[in-house]
């Protein structure tokens, strides 16, 4: 559940624009790397310095900047006070419990998306924030700072000069970063898609109190991705569209592919979550025949031998003058008499389809 | 449930417009047939050979070049090419986990949509996507390869020159296209509705937890029917209202009544699902029904029978000092006291209308 | 069921524009009627030839032709012919599987819309399809052939130039049949809320599982009367909207009336289903509160009798050695421990509010 | 439920404007009384010949007609020829079936109202319909003819020339009476208010079929009242954004007013429909808590006399070699092994949290 | 429940603008401070009289006038009467049952919130209504009277002069306010997360009645925190648009965040809401789960023990000629019997895995 809401309240009261780390840190020194390129040339450098990445702001070259670690609040002050970029952007960047956004500020764009891994040791969802910053020719991103991301193959991509990032700009730059995000939910789609197949047959061969939990689980789990996806739809829509200026008319289409997928995910978002509900019902349908079943054998038994058990009781009785009891064959026609009542007992539940 | 995801994580982080076929290879060589026609002249091949296909590009005729089974990626790359259709267009149609969608180039327009099949022996829907690129003079489909398709009647028509479609243009083909796959969902709707139907009648006479099974499966094919149907209203809606200038206002009309058939399929689709989820409260209702009346035949046993039972305990006992058990008319006596025991009960329960 | 789909899939594949009739074959003969007016003077006439309806057609007076019976798909090419209807307005016609919707072409406006009639028998409502074609001075209306409809009070009003009508154009003969055929579903609404009254009595003084039955159909009945009516708000609000120049200014505050209506018949139908559903509840409420009765005397039963039978069961043992068997006054002492046992048993149940 | 919907069928088929009372008749004789007024004048009237009022219509001061008691069609028809209302407005005001709405007819605006009353004898919200038709200078109320209203507090106010009310014209007239009709609205759902506060009381306390059915009862009036209430958001918001010229800049502010008033209400009436959808649930979960403690009563009784009634019955067996029987100390030894079972069995179940 | 309504009863049918206190006296003497402050000077005042705030009006310093107690009208009446408020302003300050609004008035806007706190003692949110008047250079708040508010920091801010605060106009002071307001909701969505966490917990380990009606009460909270919180994203929306021109375009962007953050909330608290809607779906579940257990348990113990009684009943019969009796090794192999069926049947429960 506490990965539903963050402490956020340590934030109330406090003027707008304030830097407060709100989150888990997740590593201990930030590292920041830069990427450079334009069609003919390409440098990759690791630095700790953020002063390093000042010179980056005007050069014409695309420049991507990706810092991972948000705790060290004064590197954040410093980049933003060089880019010129307004304080809300800011404290916005280093709360991790954001909602995917999409802000146009005229100079940039400030972009919130949440990356999703799957945790498979504990079968959960993992979100790990990322703030995206297009300007003219930079595009910054800024990572809580989880080990690895969603980017290596792109990094690649760009290293080797494939396709066509090399020669497009920050735009493309920043499509390719949400593309790799949002393709990677496919990911997390198919792990659930397991979960809830496996699931399915879990239920249709028995079900137990641990199913139960299971499909509570994985509810929640949906729940926890749809927080992530759903915003996701107007964020997109709004960059495809084209409110920014920074967009560039032939990037735009490269957007609208993106858009499709985040529709797809939000589609299958839901449909898991119908599945989901349907195999709760499913779920106490079976408990409740279950319990049907159990009642039914003991109101079996308990039909049988009660009046069997009550005649045997009969002839236990101790009264001086029951002349059965004298009879030669009472005894044998007793347990003929039973056996004939324990017949029509089952034959009766038979026609009544209890056995 | 495979069918409702499939495996896109491979595409994760490739750069877009890389070609990847996603989905299962249904045919061993694809095929390629052309249909070429205008009011008075018609040719139809079927070829291995994609370059066949180039030069009806610019033949003012009407060309269907059909394409079924696209594993063999470079036949639509080189097709792609001659054609000058966008990279995403091309991975796009590889890519066979798609919503229906359609997107205008200016160029041409590209549809997606689903075939749907009824696959009887599993009483399951089947898909296979269909891609359609329409241009001035052309309409390029293509398939995933599974063997048949919902053309035939339309080929014929086109063979034999009956009704309007050969006096029209490209766009009435794409038109006819569409509407064949869209008659089909209605067949798709016969046959759940005969499904429904059924399971009414089971519920009725005697609903068992394969009813159950059955209504939960019925539950999970409708997801899987609205999945492919609903996006489709948008789709048909964009191509009525013109939004391309490929569709003359002289077949938009056509559109309308396509656009009226999807409505209404989409419809019944929500018809069913409401007639399905009533049958789930009928159902558990039946089960907490058979659970009282197994609960009343147990309670009215053990209510005359107990007490009967006990009664015979007392006289079984083997005090000296017991005044009854001497009596010369006790056992008869307490026969007829166990006789209007049990009759009190039984009148009592008939009262209480429990039989 | 099958009142909810109709055999369509003989369609599936034919080119638009094909006349299929689709439904029942309701009346042997086809009926048509033809009655004409304008302020001054009348004409009503019963014919078989569809010919004589063709100069209606140019005609300044008002006419309405209505043809009953719509299997013979000749009368309505010939019809079509002349009145230069589009051959997607015939295909419509013939398909009695039609969703209630309006369609302007220019020189007339095509509607469908759902006459109800409530099936005393078996409680059930029954439809058929009307289509209306308005043009400038002529209204056409194509029944299924259904003995009967809800027109009658109208032609005496035309016969006997009482009201407003004789004096109006087309449009309002138009409003006028929509007019009766949406004042008849209030009886169709009457007679529901009759049954939905009937049902909420029986749920409160015994709900049986025939209830359970009679609730689900009425859900049922629901859904196809929901069906019938939800499209039409739609339809009318087009027409009120005055979105065809063939309705005058002056008669589209009648369309608002009938609007108003459709409103009201779409509010109540959800109101009815929300009582429907509610009524569930009471119904699977009640039978949990049966079964905790029936459980609560089996309880009642076995806790009293389990233990007395048990004491009676010891002093049945056969030991040598039992002192209490030799007492003097052990059997009544024994009867009164049982007693005492009885009573505490029956105020605990009482102290527990199960008695 | 009857108070859901009303006779209306036997409007069904006649022209539109005929005037037929739809509704019941509640009271004898309609009382017509007429209050005239400016800032410096005021006259106060009740009158039986609806004549005297036809001099209101032109007269610049503000005049208020009530007319309360519908069944005497031709008062209506007078009044209406007098100040040429459209036949449509008369004939609903005589239905008192009407959905509440606004309708405007530039020379005049036509308002349909519901007043609710609660009747606490049968803890029951009763409705009556008023019509308000509000011109230049006059406002004329139909209401059906209910004893008393909510409009006392107003006359007093006119009377006494108190506040803004005889400074003001006759839209502030029509304004001040719907405020007074939703703010009795309020004290509904104070009553409302208090029986949810109520059965949620009774609910933890100690829930009885009896509760049931007032959760029932109570969602029915929530029905009953969102149908009054929810269609008045509109009608106010179409007063309030000046779609009439009647209605002057300065007093939009008060619809304003009684818009918010308006949503409030709505709001209110869709928190107690949750709540007590919540409590339906909180019922349920406590019949089956109930069901629950029933059965293990039952089976700790049944587990524990069971095995001991076996141990009796073996002893009481009359084989001739048992040699248990003639043991000295058997009969004691029986009955400790007895209490260890049953000792065993109290404790199995405490551990089991069912004790 | 009590906190949902209030009596606004008394209200019905008064003139409006009519100055009436509805809700809780919550503090004796009203106090009334004065925040005055520009870049360079600062002043701090506490006050009795009311008049003392009259210069603030037109001083152009920004002023905030902060009122705590509502129940002395005149202190309202007077101040109204000095700035020119509409009289229904004043009656909605006074009105604490109001829902969050905007109202824009020209000279000044008129903002209804609801400042919520969490009452740790009875596990409940509690609400205080504040009205915020903003004008050229004076922000009026007005509070029901509560002791402390969610102001303190944002007071510490204006006196010491830190932040942009002192630069900015009274636009970014009610801003500030509502900031903090909004800011504070974080806090109750923690302390009702940590519930929900808690629960969830009680539900897995072992859920009782009380876990029910603490989900219960949790989902009335929901309802109380949303009655407060959804209408205030229109509210936001309407201030971040600038309707109002006392809004100045660079304070928009702070009112962008705080509708960020309302957003925020809002999604959080419909997260909740299905997570507790989840959380009884689990509890009826394990309801159901408990019920199987234990009627298990019974049947268990019945099917072995009845049958065996049975036997003990046979040989406890009195009949002269039992020749089983007299065996001599009778005894040991009925025994020998019973313990077979009753292992029989231990197998056979295992075999079904009761077991």
């Amino acid at each position: 559940m506490s990965k539903l809401t963050k402490k956020r309240s340590q934030k109330a009261g406090l003027p707008p624009g304030t830097l407060i780390h709100i989150g888990e840190k997740k590593r201990e020194v930030p590292k920041i790397t830069i990427l450079d390129y334009d069609e003919t040339q390409f440098q990759e450098r690791e630095t700790k310095s953020i002063e390093e990445c000042f010179p980056f702001k005007e050069k014409p070259t695309v420049s991507w900047i990706n810092v991972e670690g948000l705790h060290q609040i004064e590197i954040l002050e410093r980049l933003g006070g060089c880019y010129g970029f307004h304080p809300l952007v800011l404290e916005d960047i280093l709360n991790t419990d954001q909602r995917p956004k999409m802000e146009e500020y005229g100079e940039y764009v400030y972009i919130v998306l949440k990356m999703l891994y799957y945790d498979d040791k504990n079968s959960q969802i993992e979100a790990e924030q990322i703030s995206l910053i297009l300007g003219q020719n930079f595009v910054l991103s800024f990572q809580e700072g989880k080990e690895g991301d969603v980017f290596n193959l792109l990094r690649e991509r760009i290293r080797g000069g494939k396709g066509r990032i090399r020669k497009m700009g920050a735009d493309y730059l920043a499509y390719s970063l949400i593309d790799a995000i949002v393709d990677h939910y496919f990911i997390i789609l198919e792990r659930l898609g397991e979960r809830v197949e496996f699931l399915e047959e879990e239920l249709v061969a028995e079900p137990t109190t641990k199913t139960m939990r299971e499909i509570h689980g994985l509810k929640r789990e949906m729940i926890f991705l749809r927080k992530a996806v759903w915003p996701l739809r107007e964020v997109i829509s709004g960059l495809e569209r084209g409110e920014s200026s920074l967009i560039q008319e032939n990037t735009r289409i490269y957007f609208r592919d993106v858009y499709d997928h985040t529709i797809q995910v939000i589609d299958n978002t839901e449909i898991f979550r119908e599945m989901v509900s349907g195999m709760l019902d499913v779920y106490l349908s079976s408990v409740s025949n279950r319990l049907n079943t159990v009642m039914k054998v003991l109101t079996i038994i308990a039909t049988i031998f009660m009046p069997l058990t009550f005649l045997a009781g009969i002839y236990g009785m101790n009264f001086k003058y029951m002349p059965e009891l004298e009879w030669r064959w009472g005894y044998p026609l007793v347990w003929l008499i039973m056996m004939a009542i324990g017949i029509f007992m089952v034959l009766y539940f038979r026609k009544k389809k209890w056995l």
